[in-house]
């Protein structure tokens, strides 16, 4: 690959994961070699790892530095019971490897807010809500590359969306936060084949969006079809026949998390209401 | 300190930033330095370097592996000149430092189901929005942690929200999809001072969110203000009197991108309709 700009729409050799610019050092080695593990061993991650990576999450950028993230980590098995219930996924209920909950927080914008008698009509917008979710999800990739980098296992989990009001129950989360993803972390049990991603033709551009109607764009989404199934055939654990085609048309909107009618529950929290 | 369950609510040494566990490796070590760099250099970021960026965002998480984001590199000045009019900020309209938008992308999706006669009531769900800004934002924590480990400089900018409109229409952005973020990617021209981030004991937690109505947490808080005073007060750029308190109560809902109907936006845009 010629590293131009105009490499930024070349299409990909089918049937192998795309090929990648030279990884420049470990963190980018590691980020290129990014895998979901949803299993893991018995082994507990030591106390300083998990001490580090929640400093991690409290250094990741923050809009406007509002800081409106919490992070809670799960200990009880009363409570991870609960999020594997939220969850309904089993690695999650499985006692192996730590748990986080990435909470977006503007209570305490909120409450600093109500002490002064000032107004709290601002913390209802959208645009202030999504600052929160901006600093939510950013310590959640922060934390992923950081455990990533000690050789750790990661798994978001936005499937813990499958129930957030069990969550903000359990949780005694207070109005105007709400519980956005969950992140294992723990070693992993498995080493799964790397996931082949969609061109670059198709999800990077120069200047203006990428034309779907064009004959480079849809040979490449073909070509990116036919990879996916190879790699559904081939992989070790679970083989299926799919393309991602299929996928987009069969499981989108199906997940639990994906059916939930989460702007009546945003609105509960007094969040995102205009 | 003492790398504990319990140290997770541990207090902060007032008048300077917070003490961290050790870094762990050199990743994490770029991870706890993070600082926003406004200020670049003339010196272009090595086109392999931009070309691994584009590749660490490709292989970021994705939620159910749906790939719901697509990244927009900016070289025309006719539209970074928009970038900058969106955003107000005048280091997004200085010639310096890479710029790129992430765009949260539920587009594909739609597309795709729409050529097979299925149903598009899935794509309008907030729930749905909300996986593509998963997408989204991690993949822009992953480039700024990749630009980072290069010894570059980078700065999330949230301000593009200030006119999404305007950049819906400059970039060509299909509907079903939304310019969340941008991040502009340089050699640095400053060496700003660590800000000191909210302690632990009020961000993080244990199986369940802090009292805010414990002396603890009060106290820590008000010393976080002090020590946010001290910080504003000593740093080299930008002396300012300022409290973290009076941020939330001065700041919040005042920037351009806080004022916009973003609602409005997306649902003109199909998005988060229910």
């Amino acid at each position: 690959m010629t590293p131009t700009d105009t490499s930024l729409t070349g299409t990909e050799t089918p049937g192998q994961e795309s090929p990648s610019a030279t990884p420049l050092n470990s963190t980018i080695q590691t980020q290129l070699n990014h895998r979901t593990i949803r299993a893991f061993t018995n082994e507990p991650v030591d106390s300083e790892q998990v001490e580090t990576l929640i400093d991690v999450a409290r250094h990741t950028p923050s809009s406007s530095f509002y800081q409106q993230m919490t992070l809670i980590r799960i200990l009880d098995p009363k409570v991870r019971q609960a999020v594997y219930q939220a969850s309904g996924q089993p690695y999650v209920g499985a006692p192996r490897g730590e748990l986080f909950i990435f909470v977006v927080d503007l209570s305490r914008t909120a409450r600093t807010r109500e002490q002064a008698g000032q107004s709290l009509e601002p913390v209802g917008r959208a645009t202030v809500f999504i600052q929160g979710v901006e600093d939510t999800l950013l310590a959640a990739q922060n934390v992923v590359v950081a455990a990533e980098s000690l050789a750790l296992g990661t798994c978001l989990l936005g499937s813990i969306g499958g129930d957030p009001e069990l969550l903000i129950d359990t949780l005694k989360l207070p109005k105007y936060t709400y519980p956005l993803v969950g992140l294992l972390v723990g070693h992993p049990d498995q080493a799964p084949q790397l996931k082949p991603r969609l061109p670059r033709l198709i999800t990077t551009a120069v200047d203006s969006y990428p034309d779907p109607s064009s004959p480079e764009y849809q040979q490449a989404w073909s070509r990116y079809d036919e990879e996916i199934q190879t790699y559904y055939d081939l992989r070790d654990q679970g083989r299926r026949q799919d393309t991602f085609t299929n996928q987009l048309l069969v499981k989108v909107g199906g997940g639990k998390a994906e059916k939930i009618d989460m702007l009546s529950v945003l609105h509960q929290q007094g969040l995102c209401t205009h």
